[in-house]
């Protein structure tokens, strides 16, 4: 059984993407086609979205569900002509919000994911140049200035999960590669030992590890599963003994990852 | 007049947050303090959620506005215990939809932003690895691999722009930094013309790149309002000529540069 589910936005399409995917994840026996239509901003815009979902529900036999985020009323009106069941979410929720608050909502166009000021942008810029210019211990004098900094074997997911908590959190994120050398010790590594505190370990299965370094290098010593049962067991001792926390990244997503740190860590975003 | 606002999920609260913020930010007139509670997943942790909703309401005087994305009913029963006005996004819509879709929902716990196969998984790390790899113009032999590749001078919101679309989408993004020599020329740079069809320019206003350079390189040449009126305009240039698609960056989020980005190239996401 499949069944079109259209996003439609006339912003991004995040919020509507993101409500969506939560609530059809509930649904795992259906096979959902799913459509994100942005910036659905003038009527000529929904005319065309309305004859892509009315097109949909009649070539899967049922109609399609329609996630709508859209504020301007005329265009909405419009989506909502089309053959679907839908889910309008500013109707549901705006109206009931403006009388809890006492005021009007001002039905202004995408601001939630909108620039807002240039200050929130430059620190958006400047955390992925952080994450970037500090990652995988190619530069280390910029620690003092991390919020974070992973530790962990080579491709156990640390510059990805940088990286996210740059973008969508405005984190200063630093990473560094735990090597064979510094297994071998009995101690930190020395570059690591004034920042203690901002130390959060990553570890991942081993059979993991090796299936992407495999993608890497493919039959080298570096993706054998003996190489990386080794390293990250040494890892994990370390972690313990210098009693770091940690995550096991394996079964969750980088969304989740970040958000788990920032969560353990107590960290504030530095952008809304 | 300050309002506390939660977000409050038994997952990263991703949804709550964007579906909070879009509806929020409807009310302009009003100071929001909004606080994330991710991983509430049990009813111990949805106790102390009550305990800090309770005295945000109490300390501004008037009832905190919680955004409840949680998916069991126990604990969304405790949070709903709260003083606090609720805007519960499965008690609206998962009975409704479960109705249309004739079956009934799981309700499993944050499965949407779930690590759900480790294809997905590999599939956007490779892709955040391309955009490093192909980043800055430093390697070009992937070109043919990418999805899409983006040209303008250098500081103009290139590399965050890729990032953003390899982890959100898992689009293989590259991109090429336009030299001073690249402008000069009455044609496009040699290795740019195979790909023509994946090409898409960066522009930006040159008051925001002198701003933004200044960061990197304070009263260098480089970041001078003169210097950066040139490049921005040779690109412009260039970018007419050849009848490239482009952007202006200006009054742009990331989200907003690479949903626009994405949607005026017809590019299609590679991960749900």
């Amino acid at each position: 059984m499949k069944r079109t589910a259209f996003f439609i936005s006339d912003g991004t399409g995040i919020t509507a993407e993101a409500l969506g995917n939560s609530l059809l994840a509930q649904f795992e026996g259906i096979n959902f086609d799913k459509i994100t239509l942005p910036y659905i901003d003038s009527i000529d815009k929904a005319h065309d979205a309305v004859k892509r979902i009315n097109q949909a529900s009649e070539s899967d036999g049922q109609q399609a569900i329609v996630f709508d985020t859209v504020v301007d009323e005329t265009i909405r009106k419009e989506i909502s002509s089309s053959i679907s069941y839908k889910i309008d979410v500013f109707s549901a929720f705006l109206k009931p919000l403006e009388l809890e608050l006492g005021c009007h909502s001002s039905y202004s166009v995408g601001t939630s994911h909108g620039i807002h000021e240039m200050d929130r942008y430059k620190d958006r810029i400047e955390s992925v140049n952080f994450a970037l210019d500090n990652d995988d211990g190619a530069r280390t004098r910029q620690y003092d200035q991390a919020d974070i900094i992973l530790i962990g074997v080579s491709r156990c997911g640390k510059t990805p999960s940088c990286l996210y908590m740059a973008l969508q959190f405005g984190i200063r994120a630093a990473n560094y590669p735990l090597t064979e050398e510094d297994l071998d010790e009995e101690d930190l590594p020395a570059i690591l030992r004034p920042y203690r505190d901002k130390l959060y370990g990553l570890t991942i299965d081993p059979f993991q590890l090796a299936a992407i370094r495999h993608e890497r290098r493919a039959n080298s010593r570096y993706a054998s599963l003996d190489q990386c049962e080794f390293e990250v067991r040494s890892v994990e001792k370390m972690l313990r003994r210098e009693k770091l926390p940690s995550i096991n990244t394996t079964s969750f997503s980088i969304e989740e990852i970040a958000t788990k740190i920032m969560a353990h860590m107590d960290l504030d975003r530095r952008i809304d």
